[in-house]
């Protein structure tokens, strides 16, 4: 998909919107990194299994307190241990919503919202209405989004497009559709779906969100190299399980830390 | 897991639960299926992909009229469709809640419960606090389920275990804290873990919920030997996406429509 594409294809799904009466929002959240930022700031720290046992996450905020993530991203029903495990540091506390399906009731991501931002949690990531999406239905998208940036209150939220299971054109429209809404972020992938994160969809993304929104690469994050060519390709953010490896790659492998 | 080594673990998993002021809540719903009932009864015909388009949820609305199924279970923000296209039927509408991880946090589980109910939808199949579990926190699991059964008025409420992710210990103390929390059945799986309905989990299932409760048997129920082997194991409930092609089976195949 090339730039001219891409272009006219958000254009088109912009007037649907506006012609639905869906005004794009302002996002006052600041989430370009800066280029001299270091690599571990990139990272969210992510333990989102179901069956992982409370001292899965009390090992995940002490490596994420040793490493300086920039954020752990835990389930809503962790929120609470996490925020009391890292009070008093730099790392925040991100959690899920209406994830990993997307098609729980928008009234159901609104009450998790709520109840996490009151635990202390500073960053959603949400999953769009992927069926609704599929439908053609960007007001649905947007509405949905709309409610959940709103309950977040100035906090961030990032949308999670589930892109493995998109066609470009159905990636460009739910950013649209996440963009006018509010979003912060822009986010490829859950991790629980047929595939995650690839260079070609970051770049795509990028595109989309332009320079005043954030893009995080997550699903199969694994490898320092991939780090890279993520973030070369436009991702200020990073999901991963395996930050510790990925972060000690970088500093002891032959390049070192390269700027990040 | 022979029935007195179950019988032990439900009762301490019982003892635990009142020592921690969670007595049971009777349940009122009537689930056993009667033995004459026609096999279509049992059914849960079911779609719950995140891709599945509203063409697609028609359908299977068009066929669970066709086949006589208990219900159609589908997304929260598939409910308002399938109530409208089944109304004046004897087929129900079943939702998922806090699915298919579990760890949503309680206050959206009321929350989609609540939405949900009110827009027709009769039957919720919960996902229980995975983690909780196996942090061996029973009172938290009971007390997730009680919020989920208060909210359903009511309304039948199916415990969904995730067997695949749990030691027979695990499976017997969570439904004895699903049971006690006023579950009209528990049910094995989501069918997005890694593994779904044996015939040994639902012996197992039935043993812990006597007579009084339902057994569901789901995730990865295709074929109709599988089916009949569930049920003669003490399932009185199946979700299934292949309903149609098992249904058609039992009335064409060698034995035909023996009863159920």
């Amino acid at each position: 998909m090339n730039r001219e594409q891409t272009i006219a294809l958000a254009q088109a799904a912009e007037e649907r919107l506006l012609s639905e009466g869906r005004p794009a929002i302002p996002c006052s959240v600041a989430v370009r990194a800066d280029s001299r930022t270091e690599l571990s700031r990139y990272f969210d720290h992510t333990l989102l299994k179901p069956e992982a046992r409370a001292s899965q996450y009390e090992t995940l905020c002490r490596e994420a307190l040793q490493l300086r993530t920039r954020t752990v991203c835990v389930p809503p029903d962790r929120v609470a241990l996490a925020v009391d495990l890292l009070q008093d540091s730099t790392v925040e506390v991100c959690t899920v919503i209406g994830f990993p399906l997307g098609y729980s009731s928008t009234s159901a991501k609104v009450a998790e919202v709520d109840l996490t931002r009151t635990l202390g949690a500073s960053e959603f990531d949400v999953v769009i209405p992927v069926g609704r999406l599929r439908d053609g239905d960007l007001p649905a998208v947007y509405d949905d989004i709309r409610a959940v940036v709103a309950a977040a209150e100035g906090s961030v939220v990032k949308v999670i497009l589930e892109t493995a299971l998109l066609t470009d054109a159905e990636k460009i429209a739910g950013s649209v559709a996440a963009i006018h809404g509010g979003a912060a972020f822009l986010k490829t992938s859950t991790g629980f779906s047929t595939g995650g994160a690839t260079v070609e969809d970051i770049r795509l993304l990028r595109m989309v969100a332009g320079e005043s929104r954030g893009v995080k690469a997550s699903g199969g994050v694994r490898e320092l190299a991939f780090v890279k060519a993520c973030i070369a390709a436009g991702a200020d953010r990073i999901g991963a399980s395996a930050t510790a490896a990925i972060l000690a790659n970088a500093a002891g492998g032959p390049e070192g830390n390269d700027g990040y």
